[in-house]
């Protein structure tokens, strides 16, 4: 019985050896490898790498003045709330860093003044009053604003300041100082490092390769609105022409990038929020309609959820028979085709930021191959063909049919948000006035070429 | 010209003078009306009401300790981090408390330890050695952990904790303290501030009324799955059966609840990663499968977007005539209320936390449902009907039949909770062991008798 058991000691640590002589190789080849994936990440999300640098640059900035001490940065141990700042509020987006930089000032300054003047009170009724009322104060203030946090209105732009107010209203009345005018100098010393760290984080924000939270959310809403496009140019080809090759579709990703319009509800809203804390900058102006960002994508999430149901059956297309779908294939494609160029225009006039009336023409065109298509099936063309076969056809006209009404709504809140971001008509592109040259006076004749290069930046 | 002006100007005084009279009675109304206010929303938001009463009485503790200040507390100035981690720490779920407790005691401790070690590198190379040194450590550490917050995995359970490192890293590295060993002094008075700090912020979580965020994430899923079966149940009788009053849809509540499952993936999510850092309580043990809820949830959100293109045919089902739907009524509305129970089994089976083949057997009524539906359908019920009202009555079919499949995953990974999390199978309830009684021998025979009622807590 003592063989297998020393066999298997021996075995055991012959492999530990093993694997204790090939470690320092191991450790050597996963360290030449950093490099690489550092340099690999770096190229697929310059931002987030850029973003590092800027935390690290900002905090340098901090440590430089700490060390230098200009006169008006004279409270060596308030370093910490500089601290302390730049790092929460050195956010990802300029927005972000905004928010939460005026929500900390701004809490701060609130709470600061009412910490003073609760403190002051319990001062007034000697010591053992002042052991009650201030537990009292406390309970009070801070089981008042943890409620308030439970609104949505206050949470949603609000959350950081109200944390912060408790935090700041507690620390005042906890303190141990007496004196009144020593505890409003370091109240006044604390704001002002406070504001300097949310100064140094909001500049470095801005200042290098800034992140605009806007932009992300208009660029979302119009990449999303192009990924719907690139279905239904892709639906017509895949479902309706096509015969055989059925296993591809799951090669083409175009088919499938819908999928992330289904889910993107919650980043939307947050984008939104933050968005509305930036300054005007490049194309986006003061009081840009953000929440009409909002609509556009509830749109689109309900016209991705109509693509969900509709590529049950291009994934089942080899199931109904062609000869069925040879049918309808002409109308079937053109609405098809004509929804997906009506979505990609009006893709086109969010990126662009230039009016257009090309989807509405697009969203026509659809609507009059539905009618074509409504009179071949009053005809009743599959008339003696199984009905078995007849249902899944019909269920797919049914619903691409269903889905023009979807996408008509996604043109018209985008043509909204054309006009109420006063986007520039397209109709001014290349167009060139010339005034004919009379021979017959003086004047001075004038040839206008107004050209408005469409912003692809 | 004059005369509007002056009319304007008394019109507009007068109207102040009317806010102004009528503002001490406005005020009065409001006040009134606060309690009444606060009454009401306690009434329906308790969990809200008890949280902040929880927040009061963490920092009124902290206050009575400050001021009574117990041996193993003598650090005075201190407080403040006491008071830090209160406030940030205690969060509406015990899983969110002890998660941000752990992250900021662990992130303490290592940024503390790491930071001592570069302050006492930086301390060798003399006074202008260190003023160089000091920001670039501080820039080198603050950037990779900045850039390791964007790594998924450590994002979702780690974030809170890599902000505590970064900001206890400078704070440390940038302190004036010159002595080693008083600056170890201070770095373990914090650290032990900090852990009393998280300590009441557990205990009070956890004691008084605790919110288990793992219990709302079981609750949610099982009450999603529920509302995709009133829908379902609600289905069969609006769309099918009924001939007339299409307006009164609107009015039931109850075939628009799926809804919120629609959008509910990114809350689920969080509430999942929370739900690992509590500890085994009440019918949750340790390594309950949280994961197995996200896996329901999404097959549930799959159904629910099915859903949402039925629903269509819900709005629109006085376009097709009563007749075309006569023929297939009876299945189709066995389908839709078999899925309907199928559901709302599958969705008691999670409550209830006991085993169930009902389900099951639900999903294979509906399938032989879908067989005879098959049959009929072969039949060619519709021949000569007008194809444009075919389309919509075979879309409603098709996507009855897609349906089921969804169901049918939908009870098996519930299945597969059941076994994951070891449910007790409800065959047991009421059951009773009888062992007969023999009068051959004196021996004592035992009556078991087994009761596990359905936990409805």
């Amino acid at each position: 019985m003592a063989m297998p058991h020393a066999e298997y000691t021996t075995c055991c640590s012959c492999t530990t050896w093993q694997w204790l002589k090939a470690l320092p190789e191991k450790s050597w080849c996963n360290l030449v490898k950093v490099p690489k994936m550092v340099k690999k990440f770096g190229r697929d999300h310059p931002r987030r790498v850029i973003h590092s640098f800027k935390v690290g640059l900002a905090l340098v900035l901090i440590s430089i003045l700490h060390h230098f001490r200009p006169s008006f940065y004279a409270f060596g141990d308030n370093i910490m709330w500089a601290v302390l700042t730049v790092v929460v509020v050195l956010e990802f987006s300029v927005g972000a860093t905004l928010g939460k930089g005026l929500n900390r000032i701004l809490a701060t300054w609130l709470a600061g003044a009412l910490g003073v003047a609760t403190h002051c009170i319990a001062n007034l009724s000697g010591e053992k009053g002042e052991a009650v009322l201030t537990p009292i104060f406390v309970f009070l203030i801070a089981g008042t604003v943890t409620l308030m946090r439970f609104s949505p209105q206050l949470k949603v732009r609000y959350d950081y300041g109200l944390i912060i107010f408790i935090l700041t209203f507690c620390l005042v009345s906890l303190s141990d100082e007496k004196e009144n005018h020593k505890m409003l100098e370091i109240a006044h010393e604390r704001i002002l490092t406070i504001i300097i760290g949310s100064f140094i984080a909001v500049m470095v924000s801005i200042c290098i390769c800034p992140v605009w939270i806007g932009e992300d959310l208009h660029n979302q809403i119009a990449g999303n609105i192009e990924k719907l496009g690139d279905f239904f140019e892709g639906f017509g080809d895949e479902y309706i022409n096509n015969s055989e090759n059925r296993e591809a579709m799951h090669d083409r990703p175009f088919l499938n990038r819908y999928k992330s319009a289904l889910s993107s509800k919650s980043s939307e809203e947050t984008m939104a929020v933050l968005a509305r804390w930036e300054p005007p900058h490049g194309r986006f102006k003061f009081r840009h309609p953000w929440e009409q960002y909002l609509k556009i994508g509830n749109l689109t999430r309900l016209c991705a959820y109509k693509i969900e149901a509709l590529s049950v059956y291009l994934l089942r297309s080899d199931q109904s028979p062609y000869e069925l779908r040879s049918n309808i294939q002409e109308s079937c494609t053109t609405i098809s085709s004509e929804c997906g160029k009506a979505l990609k225009e009006s893709s086109m006039i969010i990126r662009q930021m230039t009016k257009s009336s090309m989807p509405n023409q697009h969203v026509s065109n659809a609507k009059i191959a539905i009618e074509s298509l409504k009179s071949i099936l009053r005809t009743n063309p599959w008339e003696g063909a199984d009905f078995l076969d007849i249902i899944a056809i019909s269920a797919m006209t049914s619903l691409l049919i269903d889905v023009v009404n979807c996408i008509d709504k996604i043109c018209e809140a985008v043509d909204e948000l054309a006009s109420l971001a006063k986007f520039v008509p397209s109709q001014l592109l290349h167009r060139g006035t010339v005034q004919p040259i009379s021979l017959h006076d003086d004047s001075v004749h004038v040839i206008t070429i107004d050209e408005i290069a469409p912003r692809l930046d």
